[in-house]
C-alpha cells in the first residue's frame, strides 16, 4: 500500500505486512463467524444409486409397508405350527404335501420360498432340513412349485416349529407412512438398499459445496530448494473428504488487486500470501474485493488465517506454509464446508483418550494444534508449533488441541487425540 | 438337477435346494478361504492429485531434503541472535537495516520472508512485531525487498530472540534419501501435500479391485408387494466404501447355466438365489462354470453365503435377502475386496465398548451379527437374526458380532460395537 491509504474494515487494521498481527481473534470468535456464514445450501434430487455418503435434505417416508403382506422369511413349507407339535428325530409326524394356494388345507404343508405370500391358515415355516417327502430328502425336481406332482405325497416332519417361525408379518420391517429416514442423515449403504427396495429412485440431498481455491504465488525458495504447490492438491483432498467439490483452482497473482470469481463457487479458499511479508497481499485483496472480517486467529499453526466474503460468498484465507494451511483448514475452513453441506460440524476424526508421555508445551492465549504419535499407548508430540512442517502431520497418528488458557499438558495428563485417517463425513 | 447327477466339488454337496444346508462351514474357515484367495492386486501409477485415500504400492523416498537449505520459517528480519540479547520494550537495541544478501553484516538485520534462504551468519528470525524501522512501525512500502532504500536505515529491536527461532534447518522436516511413506499407506491429505511439495507428480498405488455384480432374479413377491432390487445399489455403495469399483451389474438369469463374464473383473459378487428354494441355482451355476468351494456359512444373517472361483477370479455368493446380503458382504466379501486392494482387512468401522442392556440372544455354533442401538450408553438389540430386515440395519447405530460358542450376552456384559458410518478404509 504505497499510496498511504490503509484500508480499514469494521475496525480491523488490514495491512499487517511488515508489522505483524497486533491482535488476533480467538478461535471461538472465528468459529462464531463461520457458523454465522454457513447456512446449509439448497437441495438437489439425485439417483438413489449415487446417494451413498450424501446428506438427506428432507425426511423420507415409506409410501408402503415392508413387507407389503405376510410372507415367508425363509425357504421351507408353510404349516400350521400346531400341526408340528411333538415331532422329533425319532418321532416324525406326517403331513399332506399341499399345492401352493391361497388357503392351506388342514394337516398339510405347502412348499414356499422366502418372499412368497403366506397362505391363509399357515402361521410358520418349516425349514426343508426338518422334513422329507415320502421318506426321502426332498427331491427338488419333484417339488410342487405350482403343480400336481404333490398329489398324494406325504411329508415326514422331524421337528416342531413355533408359531411365527420364519414368517414376516406385513409392516414388520417398515410400516406404511412412517418416517424412514430423517433429514441430515448421511446415507449409508443399507439406507440405499432400503430406499431402492421401496422403489424410491431419487432422493433430495444437500448440494455439495462448490469450492474455489485461489493459490498464492509460490514461496520464493529459489531454484534448488523450490517447493511445489503443496496446498492446492492437499486442499482438494480435504475439501472432498468434507463433502465438497473443487470447481476451480486459480493462481492468485500477487500484483493483481482484483478478485477474479468468474465461476460459481459457494465459498473460496485463498491459500498463501496471508502473512506479514511485503508481498503478502491476500488479505488486502479480499478487503478490496469484498469484506475482510477477520485476519489473524489465536491459533498455532495457522495464525495468519482470516475470513471474509466476496460477492456474497464466504472466503477463508489460509496461510501459505503447508502445515499452517492444513491446521487452519482443519480448525476453520473444514467446518465451514461441512456446515454448508449439511454435515456435522465437528472435526471428522475418531477420538481416542490417552495419557501424555513427555510434557507437551503450548502457548497461553493461543489454541495450539499439536501433532502427536501414540507410542506404547502414550501421547508424544512430534515437532512443535514452529517446526516440523507438513511432514510432521504426515508422521503423526493424530493431533491434540490445547485450549488457549493452558500452557500445555504435564506427563500423565489424559488428553483427547483426533486420529488421522480414522474419520469420514 | 433333474438329470439325477448331482455336482460335487471337493466333497461339497452342491445342491441344497429343497434340502437345506446339512453342514455349514465356520466363519473362520470361510475367512481362511478369503485370505488364501486375495493377494494384493498389481500397482498403477496415478497423478498425486488424485491419490487421496488410495493405497501406496511401494515405499516413497525423498529425493531431496525439506527444506533444501537453511531458511526462514517465519516473516521478519534475519539476525544474529546474540545481537538481540538484552533488548526489551523499554530497552530497545539498534541494528543496521541490511539488504538481503548472502552474508549478513555484523550488527545488522535483513528483512526476510518465510521460505527465503537464511543469509550466512544469521541464526534467528526477529518477527516484525518486535521491531520498528527508524522508530516507526515498519513501512512495508519502504522495506528493502531487494533495494537500496535501506541504506542508512536503523531498526529498533524490542525483544531478544533465541538462536534458531524462526529458522528451518536443511533437512529439518525430511532428510534427503529417507523413506517418506511406506507401502500400504492409505494416503492422507497431508501426504498428498508433502509429495506435491517435493515435486513428486505420480505415485504407485494398488489398483482398485474391479468388481462385477450379478444379481439374481427378484424374489417372487407378487405385483403389489414386489421389492425392488435393493442389493445392487447397496453393494455398489459397499464396494466403493471398501476401495473397489463396480465395473458391471448383470442380471443372473435363473434358467441360464452359463456364467457370463464378458468383462475383466477381479472378483464377482453374486447376489441372490443362494438358498434352498427350487430356483436357487446360483451355487450350481458357480459350480458348473468354475469351482464352488464353500456354500453355507455358520453365520446369521447371511448363512447361505458361499465362495468359489470362475475363470480364475474369486466369486462370493451372497444371499438375496437384503439384510442377509449386507451381513454376508460385511463379514466376508468386504474383507476380500479390502485385501485385494491392499487395505487393512478388518471391519472398517470404529469400535466402541459398551454395556449390554436387555439380554442379547444368539445361537450356539453360529456367529450372530446383531444390529444394536446405543441407548443411554447401553447396547440394545434391534430385531433378531430372523427378523427386522434391512430396515433394522438402517435403524441401528451399529452391530455386535457374537462368537459361535456363545449363546448371547447377559445384561451388563461389556461388548464391542462396530459403529455404522464411523469408519473409512
Amino acid at each position: 500500500m504505497s499510496d498511504g491509504k490503509e484500508p480499514k474494515r469494521r475496525g480491523l487494521r488490514v495491512d499487517v505486512r511488515g508489522r505483524g498481527f497486533s491482535d488476533r481473534v480467538s478461535l471461538e470468535v472465528a468459529t462464531e463467524w463461520i457458523d454465522a456464514h454457513s447456512a446449509v445450501l439448497g437441495a438437489e434430487e439425485i439417483d438413489v444409486r449415487e446417494a451413498a455418503n450424501r446428506v438427506l435434505a428432507a425426511d423420507v417416508k415409506a409410501a408402503r409397508a415392508v413387507p407389503a403382506f405376510d410372507r415367508a422369511g425363509i425357504d421351507g413349507y408353510a404349516v400350521r405350527s400346531g400341526d408340528t407339535v411333538g415331532a422329533g428325530d425319532y418321532n416324525p409326524l406326517e403331513l399332506a404335501l399341499a399345492e401352493a394356494q391361497d388357503e392351506l388345507p388342514a394337516a398339510s404343508a405347502a412348499p414356499i420360498i422366502a418372499g412368497e405370500r403366506l397362505p391363509h391358515g399357515a402361521d410358520a415355516i418349516l425349514p426343508f432340513e426338518l422334513a422329507r417327502v415320502n421318506g426321502e430328502a426332498t427331491d427338488i425336481a419333484a417339488l410342487p412349485a405350482a403343480g400336481a406332482q404333490a398329489a398324494g405325497a406325504k411329508l415326514e416332519v422331524f421337528g416342531a416349529v413355533a408359531e411365527g417361525l420364519g414368517v414376516e408379518r406385513e409392516g414388520q420391517q417398515v410400516q406404511a407412512g412412517t418416517r424412514l429416514l430423517e433429514a441430515r442423515r448421511v446415507l449409508l449403504p443399507q439406507d440405499i438398499g432400503v430406499l431402492a427396495s421401496l422403489g424410491i429412485g431419487r432422493v433430495p440431498v444437500a448440494r455439495r459445496p462448490r469450492v474455489g481455491i485461489l493459490v498464492g504465488k509460490p514461496k520464493p525458495c529459489g531454484e534448488s530448494g523450490g517447493q511445489g504447490d503443496a496446498n492446492s492438491p492437499m486442499l482438494r483432498a480435504l475439501v472432498e473428504r468434507d463433502g465438497g467439490s473443487v470447481v476451480a483452482v486459480v493462481a492468485l497473482e500477487s500484483e493483481r488487486r482484483g478478485f477474479a470469481i468468474g465461476y460459481a463457487a459457494d465459498l473460496m479458499l485463498v491459500a498463501g500470501r496471508s502473512g506479514t511479508g511485503w508481498d503478502d497481499d491476500a488479505a488486502l485483496t479480499i478487503a478490496e474485493a469484498g469484506e475482510l472480517a477477520i485476519h489473524g486467529v489465536a491459533l498455532r499453526p495457522g495464525g495468519s488465517a482470516g475470513m471474509g466474503s466476496v460477492g456474497g460468498a464466504p472466503v477463508v484465507l489460509l496461510p501459505g506454509d503447508p502445515l499452517d494451511c492444513l491446521s487452519a483448514y482443519e480448525m476453520l475452513a473444514g467446518r465451514l464446508i461441512r456446515r454448508l453441506g449439511g454435515r456435522a460440524p465437528e472435526l471428522p476424526f475418531a477420538v481416542v483418550e490417552a495419557e501424555v508421555g513427555r510434557k507437551i508445551v503450548s502457548m497461553i492465549g493461543v489454541v495450539d494444534v499439536c501433532r502427536v504419535r501414540l507410542e506404547g499407548g502414550k501421547v508424544e508430540a512430534i515437532g512443535s508449533a514452529e517446526s516440523g512442517g507438513l511432514a510432521s502431520a504426515m508422521r503423526a497418528d493424530g493431533f491434540v488441541v490445547i485450549p488457549a488458557p493452558l500452557e500445555g499438558y504435564a506427563p500423565g495428563a489424559r488428553v483427547r487425540v483426533y486420529v488421522y485417517g480414522s474419520g469420514g463425513v
